[in-house]
């Protein structure tokens, strides 16, 4: 190897490119030339942090390198060492010296970062020479042989392709030989004497011997970086997540420090910011003499950082002042790793940190307050899901701590849906249900199916030990609000025996055990753990990050209600409206369901007309109501409500027909002439004729009101009489009449025409002004295929994406997600052409995901979306103020909400509990358009 | 008046246009100019008919008067007078001569026919002058004064604004006096005085004078006219037929010739080919000495043509060469009105006549091979319902007289489904179902509902009191190729009585009374009239009009064919493949069923396996009848057979749920220790776990394929093993094996890895090749919005319009057509604000129809339409050649075939019967498209 060391700048003058930069050359927007981990790392170094000095070689010199038959380009090994030279000389050691060695590690890096790829070898420089400068350094002979074996070994593997186990195999001899467990107990002489083992393990396996030449171990390492960019394992990977073969991979090569030279040296981690509850001070910890994993290991207690302000002040100093400088120009909070090498302070890594939703929320608002990030970015750096987790119940922080201290940890599964909660033990739904009515809840299960909903609907909270974040259970508890810990497999549920076995332990719970279990974590505890309320009111950051949301977003939030109860918490957590009324809601209450029942069973329409006659006043009661509370809290101006006429099939008012088939045959083989059964007879009779194959896709909606047009218009009397009687009181109510399943523009025209006649009728009576609109929901392919012409007749549009995600798809809810909507989110078993498995790499079985996601939650953007989208643009076309919405359950998932926004929806509906998510989810939807707009605009 | 007539050319050459053109100056591509009716009749003079001479003042000139504020444009009254002078002189008349004076009629006539705005005056130019010379002429002075009365009535209600009303008391009155029940027997004296009591109302009524000045008479019908074209009625009637309202109408001016002036007159009607039959020879009927109307009212029975060529031979020959010249011209089959004025032969009218099916496809056949047509314009001739008819079951002509003869005509009701048939009259679905199993059986109903199907299966006819050409009873009977009449409101059917009543004659019917209904028709007959089958190899005019269609058309004909039998049917129909084999249907063959089920109902993969290893030689068997059949008849080559995988819900094979719970509540209550009630409740348990609230929207399709992938496999296996037993027999069999009702692309590859690997095992075992190929059905919104993605994996699509009409609509044809979609066709009663009836003028109460036509029966294109050709331009985009064809029972209708070949599809598939209908209209959808691209190219 050539022993004159050029300098740098005379090397690539020489060469046909610069193949190697410092750290100090690079930045950030480097990443296709350094690769993301070199471009970072020369970010760090020029943001004025003390990295570990080092230099990275290029992409271009690995495609080069590919180009050129494997071999090193021009000039590029000469650019290595003169920034290896420099190195040196900046560390003030030098690689392969026996009194001051310097150790380096070698890693890949690509533009996009590849798990799984990035080939590592560290402490690389050692030899039996160097080595004793380790010794002298750190004054630590078993670390420096620890060191050494650990060298031979991952350079054994990585660059010559030695099988990892055959030094295992020696490992294990040697502390079987020492009486020890661990290799930490192993002795400096026994490491030294297994460095000699190993290089002949590795000289026999390899058929080289183990270079100790340092520059020769760097050359082979670099090498080794450059094939792995082409192994197996990284062609596969980037097939599979599409990453181009032809970007090459960057290698770094960085001088190693070490916090375990002394008790001048030292090693810590740190926040910038409390990353719990979000407090603007230094978050540390600190453990003297000890190397990363020491701490990662949790074999010595880290100290607080006010141990290093004692012991080196000046340390501390540089170190708090390198923290604020790094949340400055990284502009959020920094999570810090760091090493203090004999009093020398090196900054390791720097990242954004991970935090609590509380903490997510305080910093972001705290931030824009001092001026470091804008509005918009605050409201970007908060998750929707912390919204919902801030607004979920949550154990008593001193409860759950005790819990843990008295052991009364059981397991941690799938945080499923968010929310913590205890109660009863309870293994199977129909004992759920019944013990619901009177005390707290948790059903355990192996895992739930739609047959559990009723016990699941009494209960405070579900735990299952089988299925993913898509199971039954999973989606089931988050759509009602549950919390729920799903896939918990550090349990075993024995349904017969009503037990919960905690399998490490073999700890049982049985029915009737207290419970409780956290779904924002994922944590079962035994026991009663307090749960306190989350209050909406006393959360003030969270109440400013949605009112910035709120000046930044396009689209109002509104909410679905079908009662002033539902209206009034919708208008408390911000809705400007309420986007659906679902009248039908308000037939089933006991007082009205017989009525109801009544008027579907008449014979006559005028027997039709009395019974809605009775039911006339009710429905304007309900409106009243929903007019009274649908009104901004501030100026106490009226929202607009738009409420759906009747829209389910008639018959889901009347009893079952299979329950009273039972009930009539046993009747008339035991009880004959019971006065009942010619009653029964006829309601038979009469649900006999109304049933349907399917009624999802039978007479509903406004096949009703076309077939039964009384029915809608008592709806549309009882609707303006309502806004009529509430001006009395001043408020001047907007009602928005929808029709709904409307899948030809005819079908509107018809009943908006009948509907036009009885509303003017009601109002002209009445002498008021009353401001109310026809409008329809789009739910059906063809409505949305044929917008333009519905938009003709149409004041607004409601997309209901929930019946539209049916009919696009083909399947309906109820059905689909037990029997297959779920597997096919989860995955099914790959099989071989006899039926068998097909099992991966490492003996498990394949499969194959059919769905990304469940499109009930997230709006399927390539089917669903495409017919939301073009139904936006045809209503548009035609009539450019045509007020659009979103009533499904979709307006309140996050990721639909950034699609709604693409297409220009006025507004997104949801239930009330997700107004404050859809609020910040509108904003980021709104600030990504925008960022959209600006880069086309470029 | 000026008296002074100028030369027309002068006329013109005064005026700044020409705004008066003599029939002989136009021809028929002068509509815009001289409206349909002016063009028209001008056509026909220029062809040498002998026309009664006119002239049309002109569409502009129309227009110019509205925009000379109401006044005649300049010099157009001169141009008037001046032709009006020309037909004088051609037809040796006079107009207000007292000797021998010209009447003319004033008509109407815009470039589009608006039925109901047409206003004519007959008869102008009579006073009590002109009148005597009518007299003279005639020879008949009630003739005379019957003609002036009338002129009288007519030119005072259109040209004076009179109410008709006031004639018709006058009438009434008349006869009264007179002791006369019609205005026929009335008498010359009494009509003379009707003149002047007319002319007396007329004037107090509108104010003026009655004009006698025969040139006032014709400038006042003139701007009567002209001022009809923006009437009320008119206005409306354009805006529903989107005509633009500045077209303008023409006015006709024409001489008016009379048969009743003598033994030497005379009038007729006349075919210039055999309507019934088609032969090539006239067809006429001929009444001497007698109006139009005399042949009409069907007073005098006509003679036939003979009489004349014995009374005036020369005009006899002048009418036969005008007949075969009108035929050349017009290159049709001519409807021909004439009148013969002393001895002088007139033609009135000219146009294609209306024939039967059976001439329909003679003259086609005949006119080609005459030259006189090209083949392409034989086939358009050849309406789609002929070849319907034609090969449905008819009366035999003889016992259909006989029976007419015997007074056995009872009715006629709407020709709802074509084909004759006889029977036990029977009143009830299930007595039909019953009884049809040995003898044959009519089904009579006030009108069917699904409740009924059962019955109408087993029947060999359907008549109903009540319901239209799209009530379920019409659309039940055509899908099932049934004979039925509709709607025959002439009888009344009472389901207690199990009684049909004639309600004109008061006969009855009752059960088990022999019936016989001809649907073609609408007749009703009483007993037995014997039926002849049609039979498709002896009607050779259709065969050649087919071999034609098949020369001509682009698609393919393929048909859904199931088993062996069907596919020879389809095969000797002139299907060129199996577009659909739906393999379910071979499950429910009573042999197979239990083994199914014992598949169904298996709690191990082993179990299933063991049972689908017994049905998999059944399936085999199936397929290899299939393929053997499905072979060009006259090459012997196979044709292509696709096979579709097992579709329907598995619980479709299992007992009726409440069949079950009956059985078993029953067993419960009176027969407990039955020993087969634990077998009964365990598969109570299984169809209750496997039952779905909407099973069309739950687990079947490609979803059963991957949650059972072992069903599909053994499909697959017993298709290929099939293909290779029959390649032993030199048939290369080409399977297409269809994945159904997928909704994302991702489901189709899977189905399609794990069959592609049994698929290649079973072909690579046997050492033959097989040709076959791996598809999809479309049949979802979502599969042709992605259809793109889908093309990527499928090798076929066939579109499953039956199930995208149901998806994209979002009603269910079950539940559907019983309960809202055949109103939604008839039209829904229109209701006022109070739930009232709106009537129409009549009195009648108006409807609404919601959809034009049955969107199961012809494919609706705006939604369902825009679906299939989104999915065909996609699919073609990512696979050029891929193989496109529709499976639905819109395959087989004519106005469905028209818009396949717009979007390109190779073939299309129906039931055996319907493939020479399909055959026909594919060739004239290609005839058409060839059309409307050689327009484009102009």
């Amino acid at each position: 190897m050539a022993k004159a060391v050029i300098s740098l700048e005379d090397a690539v003058k020489k060469s046909p490119r610069k193949w190697v930069y410092l750290f100090t050359e690079g930045n950030a927007k480097m990443r296709d030339l350094l690769g993301g981990k070199g471009s970072g790392v020369a970010e760090m170094t020029n943001a004025g942090l003390p990295v570990p000095m080092g230099f990275t070689i290029t992409t271009e010199a690995c495609n080069e390198y590919y180009r050129d038959g494997k071999s090193f380009p021009k000039g590029m090994w000469q650019q290595t060492l003169a920034a290896l030279h420099i190195v040196e000389e900046q560390m003030n050691k030098k690689l392969g010296d026996k009194e001051n060695p310097l150790l380096v590690s070698v890693r890949s890096g690509a533009k996009f970062s590849m798990p799984g790829m990035m080939d590592t070898v560290l402490n690389l420089g050692l030899n039996d020479e160097s080595v004793q400068g380790l010794i002298a350094q750190s004054g630590d002979e078993r670390f420096a042989y620890d060191a050494y074996r650990r060298f031979v070994q991952m350079f054994s593997k990585i660059v010559l392709d030695v099988d990892p186990k055959l030094f295992e195999e020696q490992l294990d001899k040697a502390r079987e030989k020492a009486h020890v467990k661990t290799d930490a107990e192993l002795s400096a002489d026994t490491l030294k004497e297994l460095v000699g083992t190993f290089k002949k393990i590795s000289q026999k396996a390899s058929g080289v011997v183990f270079p100790s030449e340092p520059q020769e171990q760097l050359q082979k390492a670099i090498e080794a970086v450059f094939s792995s960019w082409n192994n197996d394992r990284a062609i596969a990977y980037r097939n599979a997540q599409k990453i181009p073969h032809d970007l090459g991979t960057a290698v770094n090569v960085q001088s190693m420090v070490f916090g375990n030279m002394g008790w001048d040296s030292g090693t810590g981690v740190a926040f910038t910011r409390d990353p719990n509850i979000g407090d603007k001070e230094i978050y540390a910890e600190y453990l003297p003499n000890a190397q990363g994993e020491d701490v990662v290991a949790g074999i010595r207690t880290p100290l607080k950082i006010e141990s290093l302000k004692k012991e080196m002040p000046q340390v501390y100093e540089q170190f708090v002042q390198i923290a604020r400088r790094m949340e400055t120009h990284y502009r959020d909070m920094q999570d810090l790793e760091f090493t203090v090498e004999k009093g020398r302070l090196f900054m390791l890594q720097t990242r954004s940190g991970k935090r609590t939703a509380a903490a997510a929320v305080k910093i972001a608002v705290d931030m824009a307050q001092e001026g470091l990030i804008t509005k918009e970015e605050a409201v970007m750096r908060v998750e929707p899901n912390h919204v919902i987790q801030l607004l979920m119940p949550q154990f008593d922080p001193a409860a759950k701590k005790q819990a843990v201290t008295d052991g009364r940890y059981l397991a941690k599964g799938l945080n499923a849906s968010p929310g913590a909660s205890y109660g009863k033990a309870i293994f199977d739904a129909d004992t759920a249900a019944e013990v619901g009515k009177t005390q707290k809840v948790v059903l355990v299960r192996p895992e739930t199916s739609p047959d559990d909903v009723h016990g699941m609907l009494t209960s405070t909270g579900i735990l299952t030990a089988r299925g993913g974040a898509t199971s039954h259970a999973a989606v089931v508890a988050r759509g009602f609000g549950l919390p729920c810990v799903a896939g918990c497999e550090a349990i075993r549920v024995d349904e017969e025996a009503k037990t919960l076995t905690v399998i490490a332990t073999g700890e049982v719970l049985r029915e009737y055990d207290d419970i409780s279990i956290d779904g924002t974590t994922g944590e079962v505890f035994k026991g009663i753990i307090s749960v306190k309320d989350a209050n909406y009111e006393d959360q003030a950051d969270l109440q400013v990050i949605l009112s910035w949301a709120d000046d930044i977003r396009r689209m109002q939030v509104w909410a679905n209600a079908d009662n002033p109860h539902d209206a009034e918490k919708a208008a408390f957590f911000g809705a400007q409206g309420i986007g659906l009324c679902r009248t039908e809601h308000m037939f089933f209450d006991p007082a009205r369901l017989p009525i109801v029942q009544k008027m579907i069973l008449s014979d006559t329409v005028e027997e039709r007309q009395k019974a809605l006659d009775e039911l006339l006043p009710f429905q304007r009661e309900d409106f009243i109501g929903l007019f009274k509370a649908m009104r901004n809290p501030k100026t106490g101006e009226a929202f607009p409500v738009v409420i759906r006429l009747l829209d389910p099939p008639l018959h889901e008012f009347l009893p079952k027909y299979e329950e009273l088939l039972v009930e009539i045959t046993r009747m008339e083989d035991t009880d004959k002439n019971n006065p009942e059964l010619p009653a029964k007879k006829h309601m038979l009779a009469a649900v006999e004729h109304m049933r349907e194959m399917n009624p999802m896709l039978g007479l509903r909606g406004c096949r009703l009101g076309l077939t039964f047009p009384e029915i809608n218009v008592m709806q549309t009397n009882a609707i303006l009489q309502a806004a009529i009687a509430v001006e009395a009181e001043g408020i001047h109510a907007k009602p928005k009449i929808m029709i709904p399943l409307v899948g030809h523009v005819n079908e509107l025209a018809e009943v908006k025409r009948q509907l036009q006649n009885a509303a003017d009728a009601v109002v002209a009576s009445s002498g008021k002004t009353i401001e109310y609109k026809f409008g329809t929901m789009i739910e059906l392919p063809r409505a949305a295929i044929t917008a333009g012409q519905i938009a003709e007749v149409a004041e607004f549009f409601s997309f209901g994406t929930n019946d539209l995600t049916q009919t696009t798809f083909g399947f309906s809810r109820d059905d689909a997600e037990g029997k297959f909507l779920l597997r096919y989110v989860d995955g099914l078993p790959k099989l071989d052409a006899h039926g068998g498995n097909v099992l991966d790499a490492n003996g498990k079985p394949e499969t194959v995901k059919i769905f990304k996601t469940n499109p009930f939650q997230s709006i399927d953007r390539e089917g669903v979306g495409y017919l939301v989208d073009l139904a936006c643009k045809q209503g548009r076309a035609v009539k450019s103020d045509l007020e659009l919405g979103v009533c499904g359950e979709h307006g309140g998932d996050p990721d639909s909400i950034m699609f709604f926004e693409t297409t220009g929806l006025n507004y997104v509906s949801c239930s009330p509990f997700r107004v404050p998510v859809a609020r910040l989810s509108a904003a980021q939807a709104t600030i990504v358009a925008n960022q959209k707009t600006a880069e086309k605009d470029k």
